[in-house]
Formats: C-alpha cells, sequence, structure tokens
C-alpha cells in the first residue's frame, strides 16, 4: 500500500486540477477560500486508504475523496453559521468574512458539487457509492440537529451524546473508507467491516478531540483556543459525565462556573479543568476512547486484509489517537 | 396521454406516501411543514408529462418529480433566510416558524432527500438524470447569488436580468420536462427540445410574475401582496426598463419613490404602476413574455412528439401563461 503522506500529495493534486469556478465568480470564490484554509484532510485520505487495500492502486477512488472533502467543508460551513462561529482554522468564517446569505449559498453549491465529483466515478459504482453516501449524508444532518437541541437541555445522557457524535462526525469517517473500499472492489460485507472500523475510531477521535479541547499542552500546534469548550459550556463528554458523577460540593462548583455570566477566562478553564479530574470524567472519557479504539481494532482484524494491509490501517489508528492537535 | 389533474393527482398520493420522517423529529417536521404549504406543483406536473409524452406511462417518473418538487422547497427554505422572508403562501416562512439554524438544516436534509428519490429511478437512468439535475442545481445557485448581487447595483442591464431569471427560475423548469422525457425513454436530443421548450416558457413565467405582482387585478387570487415587487423597489424586468425608457420627469419621479424612506403604500404602488405604463415598461415587458413564450413553441414544434401530445403540452402553456395567480 500507498504511504500516507503520497495519498495526501495525490489528493491536493487532484483538489488544485478541480477549483471550484464559474460565474458569479464570487459564488465561487468563497468556497475556494474555505478548502484551502487545509485541515487534516482525514476523509479524502481514509477513502485513498479504503481502495488502496483491495485494488492496490488508490487513484480511481481520487474523485470519491474529492466529493467527501467537499461535503465537509459544506457542512463546515453551514455548522459555522448555524454556531455562529467567528473563526475556523484560526480564520475568519466564511459567513464572517463574506456574509450569510453567500455562505447558505456556497454550502448549498458545495453539496452538488460533491455529488458531481461522485458521478466521475466508474457507473457500475455510481449506485452503491450514493447510497452510503446520501445515507450518510441525512446523518451528519441529524447530528447537527441533535447537537442543537441539546443546548437548551441539562439532561443529555452520555448515550445520547456519543449518538450524536457518531452522527455529526463519526459516520464520515466509516463512509469514507467504505466508498473507497466499495469502489476498490471490496465486497458489501468487507466494506461494511471497514465502515464499522472508521465509525467506531471516528467515535474515539471525537472524544480524543473533546479531551484536547480541555487539556492540550501545546496551544499552538491544537490551534484553537483550549477551554473552548468549556467556556462556552459545551456538553461534551467531559462535562454531562462530571455533572452525573460530581459529589455534591462538586456539583455546586460546576453550576456556578456554568452559569456565571462574567468570569476570568483562564480561571473557569482552570477550574472545569480540575473538577474534571477530580470527578473522574476525565478517565472516563479516556477510558471510553480506549473503549471505541479496541471496538474499531475489533472490526478491522474481522476483515479478510492480508496482515501487513491491517498494518497500515492499525499505524493509521494509532496516529490519530495519538494527535496533539 | 393522461391529463394534469391526474398528474397532480398521482404526485399527490406518492407525496403523501413518503413523508418525511426520522430522529430527530424536529429536522423533518420542518420539511414537511413546508411541502404541504401546497403551490401549483407545477414542476412535478412537467416531469410527469415529459416522461407520459414519450412512454404512454407516468408512473416510472414519480420519485422523479418527487426529486424535483423537494429540491425547489430546498431553494424556497434558504431563498427566504436569505431574503429575510417572513411568509411563504401566506404562511409563516420556516426559519420564522422554527429558527434559522433549523430552516438551514432542513434545507440541507430535502437536498440529500431529493438526490435519494432521483435514486429510486431505474438504474440505466441514473447517471443521464443526476447529470442534468446537478448542472441545473447549480445554475439555480447562480441565479440566487446573481440576484443576491443586483440588489447592491443599479446598472443591471435587462440581458443580465433574463439570464438571472432564467437560471433562478427557468432552467429548473426546463429540467423537470427534460427529465421525466429521459426516463420515458426519450433520445437525448428530443428531451433537449422538451428542455428547450421548458426553459422558454419559464422565462416568459417569471416575467408574467414580474407583470402580475405590480398588475394582478385580483389580490386574494394572486395569494401575495400585489405591488410587493415595488414596495421592495425589486429589479424586475419593469423596474429596468422603466428606468432605461424613462425621460427626465418620468426618471425624477422614478428616483423620488426609490429612494423615499417613508412612503403611503398605496401612493408608490399606483405611481410605479403609472411610471411602468407610462414608460412603456409594462408594454415592453409583455412583448418580451409573449417572445419566450414564441420561441417555447418553437421548441415544441421541433419534436418529433404526435400532434396531440404537442397540443396537450401547447395547451400547458397556455394554461402557465393565463394563470392570474
Amino acid at each position: 500500500m500507498t504511504t500516507l503522506d503520497q495519498y495526501l500529495k495525490s489528493f491536493e493534486k487532484f483538489m488544485g486540477e478541480h477549483p471550484f469556478q464559474g460565474t458569479p465568480a464570487s459564488l465561487y470564490e468563497s468556497a475556494n477560500y474555505l478548502m484551502q484554509l487545509g485541515g487534516k484532510r482525514l476523509r479524502p485520505a481514509m477513502v485513498l486508504m479504503g481502495c488502496d487495500a483491495f485494488k492496490n492502486s488508490y487513484e480511481t477512488a481520487l474523485p470519491a475523496a474529492m466529493a467527501i472533502e467537499v461535503f465537509h467543508n459544506f457542512t463546515l460551513v453551514h455548522d459555522d453559521i448555524m454556531d455562529a462561529a467567528p473563526l475556523r482554522r484560526g480564520k475568519p468564517t466564511v459567513h464572517i468574512k463574506y456574509n450569510e446569505p453567500s455562505a447558505i449559498l456556497c454550502g448549498d453549491m458545495m453539496m452538488f458539487k460533491s455529488v458531481m465529483f461522485l458521478q466521475m466515478l466508474p457507473e457500475k459504482h455510481l449506485q452503491e457509492v450514493l447510497t452510503v453516501f446520501n445515507k450518510t449524508a441525512i446523518e451528519v444532518c441529524e447530528g447537527q440537529q441533535l447537537d442543537m437541541l441539546f443546548e437548551t437541555r441539562n439532561d443529555v445522557s452520555i448515550d445520547e451524546y456519543l449518538h450524536m457524535i457518531a452522527l455529526k462526525t463519526s459516520v464520515l469517517l466509516g463512509c469514507s473508507l467504505k466508498i473507497g473500499a466499495l469502489v476498490g472492489g471490496a465486497s458489501n460485507a468487507e466494506a461494511e467491516r471497514l465502515y464499522e472500523f472508521g465509525k467506531n475510531l471516528g467515535i474515539a477521535f471525537q472524544l480524543h478531540d473533546d479531551i484536547l479541547d480541555a487539556f492540550a499542552e501545546d496551544a499552538e500546534a491544537f490551534g484553537k483556543q483550549v477551554g473552548g469548550d468549556i467556556l462556552s459550556n459545551k456538553k461534551t463528554y467531559l462535562l454531562i459525565t462530571a455533572m452525573k458523577q460530581a459529589n455534591e460540593n462538586q456539583q455546586t462548583e460546576i453550576t456556578h462556573w456554568i452559569s456565571q455570566k462574567n468570569f476570568d477566562n483562564d480561571k473557569k478553564v482552570n477550574a472545569m479543568k480540575s473538577l474534571f479530574e477530580a470527578t473522574g470524567a476525565r478517565a472516563a472519557a479516556e477510558e471510553e476512547q480506549q473503549r471505541y479504539y479496541t471496538k474499531a481494532l475489533a472490526s478491522l482484524s474481522e476483515t479478510s486484509l492480508p496482515d501487513d494491509t491491517k498494518k497500515v490501517f492499525e499505524s493509521f489508528a494509532d496516529m490519530v489517537m495519538k494527535r496533539t492537535k
């Protein structure tokens, strides 16, 4: 199999050869702006990896990798409007740099472009790939709706939270591998095992993100404000668990920090971090993360892929889990 | 061929059998709300008519009719956010009844559902139908972006305006007929002629709408506020032409009404209607409408459809042109 670096290089080349363009230019400029902000490009790499595992050549899947990355960026631009987020990857979000109507339309255009990229795949794969893609896209919408509904609820359970992040984040990672595998000629059953690997890895990945958001040691490498979730009272795995496991004093302290309108940012972040430790929320999150990581590896081991291919997927999973940003 | 009533009846039945449903319910409720507000269902009727013309049975195209109507409603919900419109078909728009984030997400979900409905078509048609659909969808986005750009420009030409309404409104009518025809087994050339018929009819339809918005005699039947375009200084065919054809006095009067911040609604509407008449803008719009109507009929006559089928399309065009609402 090819290396991750090679996938990313090929993907960046394909992306460079397929910029958004048309008239009026302003419709396409905003999409190019967003795509060029970068990101880890994990999803397109997973599409190519999924294909490579079965076909020992991944180029056929490049349009699918592009479709997934465009879809992912479409969700970012619309989510950023919904969340009123000013920054994305340290730069102004599309609705801030341009305006909100343009950002809505930019996302809409990108959605259709992502389907158009899927149409560039060999026709025999179109129906099955579209089925996975549309199912996933609908789930991502459901995940975002749940995330918004949770904002106004104080009784979100851990199971509900895990279900939400599975839909909002993880199914797209599973989908990336599955689509790649299908294009690579995998049977549906094999592709489904890789889907499960990707989905569970995605949940572990999101839990890792929750933990990093509070505990990242290298703020610069992390790329966004450490403690951002704490400051906005976001109901992450850490906060939900802390609230559930807190003793009476800790409960009072958590309630104090959550309801406080004016506070010193550093003080709140440090206090909540201590509470996440003291209530065992951090340890619980790390255990949960490990549990999903193990589940992911179990799905991988069920595939009939040769051992050296499995090792490539394991290293990828390991890298995702060890990331510090 | 079947009658228009029968198409609409079959379509409503299909729609009733395929409500939006899933979890969380709130994501789907808003979409059902919008779809049930009604509308003329012109586009799904055109899909079925396009199919019927070639296949002498239209049921195969029902999923495509649904896809087009869902797509159309997706554009309505997002356009209403962009235009900050409070009402749609006399009822609160989705972002007013629910909220803006939910409305964005409702539209996103509908857009993927529309592709899912296309997947219900016989597989041999999927690639060609998706190609027309995606191309059209992108054009509709371009049309909406142009429409927004025109808001802040005072030098929009008639040609630019016609191009904008072609993209924003008319290509979807052409697309409806073409997709129907393709599902009905038409050759690409025949389907393309019906596309041109639908597109030109669509431009005539939009010009008719511009005229009705100012001059509809039965306000109740029209269903929205007569003079709405005038009150919001919307750059319609009438206003653009009036500004171009006005003499000095008329120019002063138009500028007065357009720049006035406080005014009596009836007075402004009546004054502008008089100006549309006096400058010859109304007559020009009616001529332009007739020109596109004639163009539409010319494309129709180029098809190899039997005369009685052509007559059905002519009656449909005639009905669209004679509508008073």
